[in-house]
């Protein structure tokens, strides 16, 4: 009953075989070997992007900070949701990776970046000539954190706007999979037809040990790229070894059966625990990750049972029984039916 | 034939198999799972540093940046031997990593800092208050880039030294295990007793996929450590598969078995290439890297035979069939006897 | 009728003279020549802080950024009124002097940081462990950059629950004066008494050409405010013409003088201004600058006339001439009677 | 007798006036006002060119630091003279204003550049592909640290070969004039006509308080650089006040005539010298600077008259008296007849 985290679930059986595989003999390092490069291709060709640039690297924080850094400037400030990722969770890399630029926080329902806000927010930015920091890049988390999903409509209007006032968009994917499936759109339509200059094109959360890809649809920053990689320690040097857990989560498809199966078990669980009359599910669920409300004493009761996720509001130990406090339940790939059985059982 | 660095290696078989141990159901994310908190006791007790903070990343320029910059500060300057890897082969990443510190450059033969040199580099900086940078770390690279090694009595002259003008020493070990069983002594005579401060403990190189230790021996700084690893992307969220890999290496004295065999296979190589009659061998092997001579014709014959390794000097293609030309070789966990014959057999 | 900025008025004539005085013969370069050291000791007197470390520099965008680089770390917040100038006006310079950090924005009323607002905002950051940033400085504007003045005890309100944090308080003293003669308290009462650990006292805005003091009250951190000085060019070699001015300053109370002044004529053209039928003067200024609203009408009949002050919302040309808009007015040391008496009638 | 620094002296008695000249009611700031647009105009036209982005800041450090982080990236090596400014006088400035550049030390004769030696230099960089530094701006100093002065020849020698690499070139001027008036060619000459990309135009070391022109001889950069200087603290709110000095400086050729005057000064100082039986004049001086070698006793018996100059070696107190010592000897443009005439009398 470990509903905490993606980050917390083992990686798929193949991803170990993949490892196993590649271990072969020696190989060019650096990212020289085959499997990188072929790697490469696969990526290019599921995104429909020839040109594309791409790396992996083995964090999502990585992906995020190198693809705002080549996309902008330390003098320039960065559009992102509030409750971003890289606004809460990367302890400053987005600033840190660009030699101190800006992050400018947009408001939002349900996680996702509101247009007007957005707007009003660019309308906030440069308005003071030199004096104030420059816009800078658009980022919008797809997942978000919310497990909200953006519609493609939504996404076009939000990088249409970016396009208005000259701000290249990066999409941090690091659940891109569970957004993907979600929408049933092809990584094409979500991405760069959808106007996004780069996504952080996350495995780790979704089966892989710590894999992301970065792709750069206009490649003129690759060179840049790669030189912020290595001195931000970032390339590896066994390259093969993330080239190997990539090859496995894209064969036949890996990537979008797990997202798939994460999907499907929140929808279920949201089903489920909304039919429960002492639960409050927040809204249906679109991606991996819901939100509900029950009182303190379920969660003090399912704390005992040793089902685990995050309050996300709240003290679990002092207040009133009664008090309605909100959990985040994030499925993964490795999901059963058996841990969703066994949570629900314990709302009754 | 493979001896182009110990980096081109596969992994050791039972790192694949710790990792395989360690896919069991969920854990926690972020270093707080109990391998990670095993592993890094593990190496308090194999320092003999109960109070040390350790830490694990994936690259080894990421554990030479991240010590620096917490032994140092920006306006500081970092002393490390002219050809050292986090001088020519980290891309400026001391340089991110501080904020803009310096590196000042000593000589010393066989890749080794000469004590003089040192001195004379340190008299001359900071000697114009406030206008010139400060004195900053010390940094020993155990075993160098020329594969030799440190005494215990040549580190102690040099961290005494260091210590004079109030320096710190870290030891950039990526090699650290190939120097220990060359001298025969303990990680600690090594290290904190020798008067290291901090050390990258490397495994990537001697049979891991990518792992490193970082370990302070004063852990003053180790919660800055944690947040310039965090923001730098270098946390990684499934961490037990990092865990996993240092464990295996560590169990059952698996990383000296493992340098041993590679200190040994270059020995050997050392020793029947020194009786070659159209070959000069530097100096005696230390550890596992071995500088040689031989003419360009026999470099073409051995790269069209598919051996591999660097060509230190030279052009393999243009020139005098006769003239000598400098070969880098490097002998990794995995080397065969098998390969050293085919090898050695070729300059017949 | 200037009534832009502080920065558009001329310096004082004593300043000049100071300029003239200084300029006899050689003196030693970088700030080592008597008259800055005469300077350093009369802040310390005036400070009540003998053991001060006290510096010259030629910005207030500089005196705030190396105080703040001072103060916090690179993987830290900086608590800050969501207008302040170190946000809105210093193009990003307290990221590029940190190496990166952050700044967290707090809301309240008329550019004054509101205390509850800035408790949730404290409460907001540090809740995630490595994964966010940490909280680091406040900074407080006095004067604010809306023109009011925080009474003592508002600022020992947040002085108070900055050291309840653990974070070091900072003022943007670039209208020091102003307030200090508005609050009719001494320097020391509005500063280290009242919590503050470092003041960017501000010399160009009341009078100057370009010169401000920072104090450290804890001169610990004197060292390293010398060496980030210098190498952001911010040392200059012929120092003691930073020291003229400031001698000239603070000789016989000038600086005091010049904000009374200011602040007269500001409190003087509120008076007036409110009387107008068609002007409606926002808040009673507390120090020398008021905002107000009239016509878009009467503005363009002003600024045709030469008035020159900032619209502060709208637009002049186009829009209803009925509508209001803000102005903000700043009146400067040197403003004339006769300057606002031109200005006034033009509302007639 | 003060020929410590062409920073110890006075400014001249015109710059004086022409602050006292601007300072007649009030002015647009940051640069708008018309006497700073005058300026650039003037100094477009001295340098024949028109297209040039010509910019004023106070110290020689930010000229040079800000030029050289809009010539080069975090990721690159900026090559200078061994003993340049740049490396050794500026705290690690430009490695700050470039978010971690390298610095590429070249030797040379007489604080001069050797051809040789930068391309040895140049050939030994970006030789790892992507785990070096890459190849970056070339650094000139002209008038050199020594005193030296490039011909126009040396200085076409080293920009043909930069350009040869990709490199763009810059020249620290922070004595510009005294090389000029010892070449004997126009501004243009030893600029941009010699492949220079930026200057720094020096002004405080040859009479003013402190201001020094940045010249962008391709203007594609000046909106980064106006970033750049903005959020560095560089950019003046009364910027008037460093306009006036630069426009006394200018009026006339008043920067010509005060370099004339210092260089004339040492010429003959030199002469005089190179007369005395115990003084070893080094090389001829170029410029404003010489060296020269006289005995510890002579040392000491000027140092007790009063004469101030740099000790260039050993020391002044401790050792043989008969032993040679060198002085480093600077003569600026209000050096007087009578103090050479003194000081040399001390010789006799």
């Amino acid at each position: 009953m470990n509903f905490a985290s993606d980050n917390t679930a083992p990686v798929h059986p193949s991803v170990l075989q993949a490892l196993a595989a590649a271990n072969e003999g020696y190989a060019m390092s650096y990212g020289a070997d085959p499997l990188t490069l072929s790697v490469q291709d696969q990526i290019r060709e599921i995104f429909e992007a020839p040109d594309a640039a791409v790396y992996l690297v083995a964090t999502g924080t990585t992906a995020n900070a190198l693809s705002l850094a080549c996309l902008g400037a330390p003098w320039q400030t960065v559009f992102c949701h509030r409750h971003a990722h890289i606004q809460e969770d990367e302890c400053g890399a987005p600033e840190f990776f660009s030699g101190g630029a800006k992050l400018t926080l947009v408001d939002g329902a349900h996680g996702k970046i509101d247009p007007d806000a957005l707007k009003l927010a660019i309308l906030g930015e440069q308005t003071r000539g030199v004096h104030g920091v420059q816009r800078g890049p658009l980022s919008i988390t797809q997942t978000s954190e919310k497990g909200t999903v953006y519609s493609l409509g939504e996404l076009k209007a939000l990088t249409t706007m970016a396009a208005t006032y000259g701000m290249p968009v990066h999409m941090d994917g690091s659940r891109f999979a569970n957004a993907l499936v979600s929408l049933g759109c092809t990584p094409a339509e979500m991405t760069w037809k959808a106007g996004i200059d780069a996504v952080s094109f996350g495995g780790t959360k979704n089966g892989l040990m710590g894999v992301e890809a970065v792709i750069l649809f206009d490649a003129e920053k690759a060179w840049e790229f790669e030189l912020r990689r290595k001195r931000a320690g970032h390339l590896f040097s066994k390259h093969r070894y993330l080239a190997a857990q990539m090859d496995a989560y894209l064969k036949g498809g890996l990537w979008l059966d797990m997202a798939k199966h994460a999907n499907a078990t929140c929808f279920d669980l949201a089903d489920k625990l909304s039919k429960k009359s002492n639960v409050r599910v927040h809204t249906t669920p679109q991606a991996n990750i819901l939100f509900a409300d029950w009182s303190r004493a379920t969660h003090q009761k399912l704390h005992e049972a040793g089902a685990a996720y995050y309050l996300w509001s709240g003290d679990l130990d002092a207040g009133d029984p009664d008090e309605m406090l909100a959990a985040r339940i994030v499925c993964d790939w490795s999901a059963s039916a058996d841990d969703s059985a066994a949570f629900l059982a314990l709302f009754d």
